[in-house]
């Protein structure tokens, strides 16, 4: 048995940082760092070469009759930068009070170790557990996993065999009160690009007689939205599936104030958004938000240009049962009709299209399609989190959106169980990263009892 | 007597970049060689200083009774980079067919040795002419002229009791077509800095309960034409003076066909502008603009952000009988008023604001309210470029605007003569930058009788 605290600060020492080849020997050392765990556990691990950074894949394996079930997580972490801005060095665990803090430690080093961590006991308590394990660990998650479907693709004869997906890498609000996130939102996402003259002109001796392309892309912005917020795209909210209302239920339980958090976001009040509160629209409406616009001249001062070009960014979130592909052709139907004859525009698309995911627990009044596995794992997980996190579980949907995810059921047909370690207080993403060490402890007990309780049942 | 094609080589070579503190040496270069031109044709010469560049004023001095004329040029020019796009080195003056190339051979030392070597001539041949004469050269041009205001204001009571400036710093269509400018259009600037959440957002996280601020900006932006692309600013056009049957009679010689100009700017059709050509609408009517416009991210790729802040860079040019007070407050108001209450904003007023100018000349059905010096000037220029140039010149507004003309008539209450040396091919700010030889030689010419001319008729 290893120690999970130590183990997650060595794992942290390893500046695995994807985006950046300069931290080429740090990925080599968490990599190996968590295939030298798994492989003192027994497990028969592999290191899958990819264009870029290799996957993990570590097999416990048993007969057809074991139930089986595929723990994803990934070593690769967000840099670091501002370093400035970090209280002890990011890549230097410090433990003060009741966090681990260090680059990686909740996104997703810890959260992945609760899982290495409870398998390990498991297997010491139980070394003939009846129960099939896949660690399958990525490198790349944080640029967006470009690997990782090509990977599923190659090994999905093998994969697809599995019963289910068990991972933290979602939230939940307060270290009492877990999420076992249901849903994720898809996305949409895409650049439209207006080209007026050739070239910038001078505002002064030109200006008055073209239409100026930034005009033109604020034109189609403003275009987008109705006076309720609600998305203007012909069509875009044909498919959206009703709230059920055990969602509704379960989302009051949050404990979260409309107030505190318009006060988190620091805006000085609510965009409308009607019939749903704050809470709601962010997981059950879709959007169209704008991620970036540019053109002319950004600097200091005045430069008094019409310029050649302007862009805007798009993104649109998907909700049950909206179809990437359908809101794509809608939305790029209604630039083109929007879009001013005296003006040139390209749309380049940026993402082959995330679809929303759903995975409804095991719960009254929700569809029960599910593999009898995954209804079990569903039940454990919803007593293993009420007894050792003392509250049940909340089953909310989030309007993230996680692409490994919606690939995992694409390419290989399992749905998730995703249990949420992360705080809002972890800082993801953000100088002085921490995992919450009483979170930590408790999230591998209660993953020891989720995989006993699948294991129980057998297949 | 000097050589000016010599002299402008010369100047040429002394890099007088006034933006770039790296070009100090070129700068003084510049000066001293202005300076000591004028000084070896009698003129009492003075430097000076300001906070940043100074300003040359060169005297020839008489009595009261002589016509007082004041010649404008700077010795500064634009930055000459992207320095690889030059066929010959920028600040290696070369001559090719009819031109001379180099930096600033056009903007604006070719043109300001044009009255240099006119003055020179003439006083050669009468060295006992009964015109005053000062040269009033400054070196902040090309940044927007931070000091001049407060050069002019220092020196005003000496330099008001001049009759009238003449200067270059404008364009004519072709060589044998120079028009003398008689506007020029005003100018407000400002940025709007709209704020939304107090820092940048994930759009899948918290997408759907905020307004993003680009869609603020871009809602406003888009409310500030209507679909006939006038401005949409309440009290916009309330001052607006109809243009006189003479200015359009003027503008329909320029002999420029609309499709030309359409392909010169590349677009695919002009914006509407009900009632006027486009080459009217550039010189005769008031714009709005976007100059810039920036928010979120922009780089390659994608980040799903909702950011907190965007702005847009806006500027009107004005036209008689706008004033930039009231504009600037009907714009402010009107951003006001359409701003929406769920995010912030602030506008940084980026300009005191330029007032339009016109001088009209000594025609029929004009106003002939000016000096008889001035109406002595301006038939002296029609008549001495319609022989020298073989056309009578046209008398046009242009769409730019030069707050140096705007603060001259303010400070010092003096019109200014502008004959245009440019012409579209001489690439001003841009690589291989020139200035036509012909023109030039012509020029002199030209501006040797127009002195001649006011002196001949005593004051």
């Amino acid at each position: 048995m290893f120690d999970p605290v130590e183990a997650l600060k060595e794992f942290i020492r390893h500046p695995s940082v994807s985006a950046d080849p300069a931290f080429k020997a740090g990925m080599a050392g968490a990599r190996d760092h968590i295939a030298g765990l798994l492989g003192r556990l027994g497990f028969k691990v592999e290191v899958v070469p990819t264009p870029l950074h290799p996957v993990i894949l570590a097999e416990r394996e048993g007969p057809e009759s074991w139930p089986h079930v595929i723990i994803y997580g990934h070593y690769d972490v967000q840099p670091a930068d501002p370093l400035n801005l970090w209280t002890s060095p990011a890549f230097e665990p410090e433990v003060r009070r009741e966090r681990l803090y260090g680059r990686g430690a909740a996104d997703n080093k810890g959260p992945l170790l609760v899982h290495v961590a409870a398998v390990a006991r498991l297997l010491e308590r139980r070394p003939d557990l009846p129960l099939r394990i896949t660690f399958m660990i990525e490198g790349e998650e944080e640029m967006g996993s470009p690997s990782f479907p090509a990977f599923l693709d190659a090994h999905a004869p093998r994969l697809k065999r599995a019963d289910f997906v068990l991972l933290s890498d979602t939230g939940s609000p307060r270290p009492d009160q877990i999420v076992i996130t249901c849903g994720l939102r898809g996305l949409v996402l895409c650049d439209v690009e207006v080209t007026g003259p050739r070239t910038d002109l001078h505002s002064g001796l030109h200006g008055g007689v073209l239409r100026n392309p930034i005009q033109a892309v604020a034109e189609l912005c403003a275009s987008l939205h109705d006076a309720e917020g609600r998305v203007n795209v012909p069509g875009f909210y044909d498919d959206v599936l009703p709230v059920e209302a055990w969602e509704r239920e379960q989302l009051a339980r949050l404990g979260q104030s409309e107030e505190q958090y318009r006060e988190f976001l620091g805006i000085p009040a609510f965009h409308p958004h009607k019939g749903f509160t704050p809470f709601e629209a962010t997981r059950f409406l879709p959007t169209l938000e704008f991620n970036g616009i540019g053109g002319g001249y950004q600097g200091e001062g005045t430069k008094t240009v019409i310029p050649s070009k302007a862009f805007v960014k798009l993104s649109c979130r998907l909700v049950p049962n909206q179809k990437p592909e359908k809101i794509r052709e809608l939305l790029y139907r209604t630039i083109a009709e929007r879009m001013p004859k005296d003006v040139t525009y390209r749309i380049v698309d940026q993402h082959s299209g995330t679809p929303y995911v759903v995975v409804p627990p095991d719960r009254p009044n929700t569809p029960r399609d599910q593999s009898p596995v995954l209804a079990r794992a569903f039940r454990a997980a919803d007593s293993a989190i009420a007894e050792v996190f003392g509250k049940a579980p909340l089953y909310l949907r989030e309007g993230g959106s996680v692409p490994i995810i919606a690939d995992i059921k694409r390419v290989l047909g399992l749905d998730s169980v995703m249990m949420g370690l992360f705080l809002p207080e972890d800082n993801l993403h953000a100088p002085d990263e921490s995992f919450h060490l009483g979170v930590m402890a408790k999230g591998i007990a209660a993953s020891e009892r989720i995989l006993e309780g699948v294991a129980a049942g057998g297949r």
